[in-house]
C-alpha cells in the first residue's frame, strides 16, 4: 500500500506546468477571469465533461480535441458559458483554442477551452483573446500562479479551491495537484463544475482516463449542491511524465497507486465544492448504510442530500429526521421505519420507532450547531452503503440566485 | 358535451353531507385542528394515498378500511402527522376511528382517519378525541362549516382551500366539492397534501375510483413545490348518491362527465396549493411541448418545475431561459438546443440560438412581473405536452422550512 502525502499545492504542483490567472473584463471589472494552463511539453490526457443535454460550446469542441489523448494547454474563462450559442459559439471556441496555440506557438489540436458563467451570451473575443496574451505573459510556477488562475475560474464561489498529493511511484516521487471551481448546480453528475488537475506522473492516454473516471465517480458525482446539472462541466487532467516513473500503461500496483492518489486530489476538490456551494453555512455527509443493494444505498443517500426540507433543516439547526426519513421513503429504496435508525454524527435521533427525548435532542442541537456533521440512515436490511456530501440550504442560496440575472 | 360550471362552495356543498372544524390544541393553541366530515348515509367511497415506503398510521389504517368502498365519516387531524409511530401509532389511528364510530352510533368500519403535521410524534389521544367530540357537536351543512374544516387541515398553508361545480346528469342536478390543504414537499404525486371531496351522484365505488385515479394524474400529480413527498398523503372521495340520477355503474356519458367535473374540482385545488407552496409569491405553470414521446415532455416539465435555480429565478424576476434549459438538458429528454425555443407566457426568450434583445427582455421583465405566468419550452422534436404546476423557490421558503420545528 503506498504512502499517499496530503502537501499543500494545486495545478502547478506537479513538474512540467504553468499557470496564469488575469482580469479581462469578460463580465465584471477588476476580477480574475481568464486562467491559462501550460505544460512544457505536450502531455497525456484526459477529460470527462457533462453529460446534460444543452452541452456549451467548449464542452462539443473539446469532447472532439482530446480524443487525440495529447494535450498542452488549457484556456479558461469565468463570466460567459458559451452555452446556448449555437455555430458562432462553436467558431468562439474554436478560435479561442487556434488563437491560444497561436500565442504559444503550438500546434491548435493541443490547446482545449473552457467557460463558466451566464447562458446564451456569445463570448466577448476582443477581450478573452486580450486575456488570453496577458495570461501567457504572466505565466509562472508559483503557488501565486496557481492560485491567481484558481481565483480566474470562480462564479459564485466564495474561496478558491485547490488540492495536492505527493506519492513514490518506483522511487520516483510523483505529484497530483488541481483546482476547481464548484458552488450551485452540482448535481447529480460533477455539474457547473470545473477541474484542472495536472500531474508529473508518466502514464498513458488510456489509462490517465481510467484513472479519472474511477475518481470521478468517487468524488465530484457524489457532490450535492442543488440538485441541478450545469451545460458547461468539464474535469481535465494532464500528465506530463516528468517525475520519470516506469510508464503506467496496464492495471497493477503502480495504477492502483496512482489511482488512489488521484482520487484524493478529487475527492479533496468535491468537498470544498459542496462547502462552498451557494450559501452555504455548512458541509454535511450523507450516509446510507445497511441497504439491500448498492442501487438502494446510492438513490437514498442522493434522495436526502437533494431534500430541499431536509437542507432547510440543517441550515435550521433543527435534527428534523422525520424529513431524512421521508426522502429515503420516495428515493424508491427498499425501507422498513421500524426497522430504520437516523443519526447524526454519533447521536441518535430515530431508532426503530423510538424518537429522542428532551435529553438526546440536547445532545443532537449540539451537533447540528456544527458546521460539519454527517446524517446517517441505517436501513438494517443489508450490507450495502453510499455516501453524498452536500451543504444546508439557507436564505443566501435564494439571494444569490434570484439576484443573479441573465 | 355537459356544461360544468364552477360555483362558489366546497365539501359541504353536495347533498347529504355535514362538516365541522375545531380547536383541540393536538399542537398549537387558539387555531383549528381537529376536522370531521360526516356523510348522512354510508356513501360509495374511494381513496388514493401515498407512495412513500414510509407510510403514516393513518393511510395504512385507511388503505384497509376503504376496500369495501363504503365510507360515512372522516376524522382528520393538522399538527401531528402520526408517522414514523409503529404499533402504538397504528393503535392510535384504529382507537380514533373506533372512537368516531362510537360517538356517530355508525360501524367503525365506515370511518377513516387522516393526520397531517410533524412525523415521529404520537398523538396526543385526549385532546384529540375531545376535539372529534365538539367537531361532532358542531357539524353543520353551510359554507362556514365547510370553511371552519378547511382551517383546521391547514399547516403551512396561508389559505384554505376549496372548490365545487355543478352540472346536470339525467335532469337531475349533481354537485361536486372539496377541500385540500397542500404547501409544502408537493411532488412528484401528490405529496404532504390531504383532499376531501364529496358529491351527490350516484355512482359506484368501482367507478369512483376510476374517475379519482384519472382525476388525481391531471391535477395533484401535476403539482410540485419542492420536490419533496409526504408520509401521510390522501386524497379521499364520498359519493352520496343523492341527487338521485342513474346511478353510474360503467363507462360512457355520464361517467365522463362525472369524470370532468371531478377533474375541474381536483385541478382547482391542485392550483390553490401551488400558489400556495410554501413562501410562494409566483404561480408558475411549466409546459413543455413538441416532445418526441409523451414521457420526455413530462420529465422535461418536472426538472424545470424542480430546479432550485429555475425557481429562484423567477422569484427574481429574472428571465433565465439558460437555467430553464439547462433542466430540460438534464431530465433526459430528447433535445436539440438549436431548434428549441422558450417563452414567458406570449413572449419569447430563446429561440433556436437566437437570445432575447433589450427591448425584448423589457417585455419580459413585465410577465416576470406578474403573479402567475407560464414557461413554455417548445422543443420541436414531435407532438407530445405536458403541463405542471409550481411556485418560485423564495426567502420565505427557507425561512418557513428552517423555523418549522421537530
Amino acid at each position: 500500500m503506498q504512502k499517499i502525502r496530503k502537501v499543500k499545492g494545486g495545478v502547478v504542483s506537479a513538474k512540467g506546468f504553468r499557470a496564469a490567472g488575469v482580469a479581462a473584463e469578460i463580465k465584471y471589472k477588476s476580477r480574475n477571469d481568464v486562467a491559462l494552463i501550460v505544460a512544457d511539453r505536450p502531455c497525456a490526457a484526459a477529460a470527462v465533461f457533462t453529460t446534460n443535454k444543452v452541452a456549451a460550446a467548449p464542452v462539443v469542441y473539446d469532447r472532439e480535441i482530446v480524443r487525440s489523448g495529447r494535450i498542452q494547454a488549457i484556456l479558461a474563462n469565468s463570466g460567459c458559458a458559451n452555452a446556448c450559442t449555437g455555430d458562432a459559439g462553436l467558431k468562439d471556441a474554436q478560435l479561442s483554442a487556434l488563437a491560444t496555440a497561436g500565442e504559444l506557438g503550438i500546434d491548435p489540436s493541443l490547446v482545449l477551452v473552457a467557460s463558466t458563467g451566464v447562458i446564451g451570451h456569445r463570448l466577448p473575443m476582443d477581450r478573452l483573446l486580450a486575456g488570453m496574451k496577458a495570461a501567457k505573459a504572466a505565466l509562472g510556477r508559483t503557488g501565486a500562479h496557481g492560485l491567481a488562475a484558481e481565483k480566474a475560474v470562480m462564479t459564485t464561489d466564495t474561496r478558491p479551491k485547490e488540492a495536492c498529493v505527493k506519492m513514490t511511484l518506483g522511487g520516483r516521487t510523483v505529484t497530483v495537484g488541481g483546482m476547481a471551481k464548484g458552488s450551485g448546480m452540482i448535481e447529480p453528475n460533477m455539474a457547473t463544475m470545473l477541474g484542472f488537475i495536472t500531474t508529473d506522473a508518466a502514464i498513458s492516454p488510456a489509462m490517465l482516463r481510467r484513472a479519472l473516471v474511477l475518481a470521478i465517480s468517487k468524488s465530484f458525482n457524489r457532490v450535492v449542491v442543488d440538485g441541478d446539472m450545469s451545460t458547461n462541466d468539464s474535469v481535465f487532467l494532464l500528465a506530463s511524465g516528468e517525475a520519470g516513473n516506469a510508464p503506467i500503461v496496464r492495471g497493477g500496483d503502480d495504477f492502483r497507486d496512482f489511482a488512489d492518489a488521484l482520487s484524493q486530489v478529487c475527492l479533496s476538490l468535491a468537498r470544498q465544492m459542496a462547502a462552498d456551494g451557494e450559501g452555504a453555512t455548512k458541509f454535511v455527509t450523507v450516509t446510507v448504510r445497511g441497504a439491500k443493494t448498492a442501487h438502494d444505498a446510492e438513490r437514498a443517500a442522493r434522495a436526502v442530500a437533494r431534500s430541499s426540507l431536509a437542507k432547510t433543516s440543517w441550515f435550521g439547526r433543527d435534527p428534523n429526521w422525520g424529513r431524512v426519513l421521508a426522502a429515503v421513503g420516495y428515493s424508491g429504496a427498499a425501507l422498513e421505519d421500524m426497522k430504520t435508525e437516523v443519526f447524526y454524527d454519533g447521536e441518535w435521533a430515530f431508532s426503530r420507532g423510538k424518537v429522542a427525548d428532551a435529553a438526546q435532542l440536547e445532545r443532537l442541537g449540539k451537533v447540528l450547531e456544527k458546521d460539519s456533521f454527517e446524517v446517517i440512515v441505517d436501513l438494517h436490511l443489508g450490507r450495502h452503503e453510499s455516501s453524498v456530501y452536500t451543504c444546508d440550504f439557507s436564505l443566501d442560496y435564494v439571494h444569490i440566485n434570484a439576484d443573479y440575472t441573465t
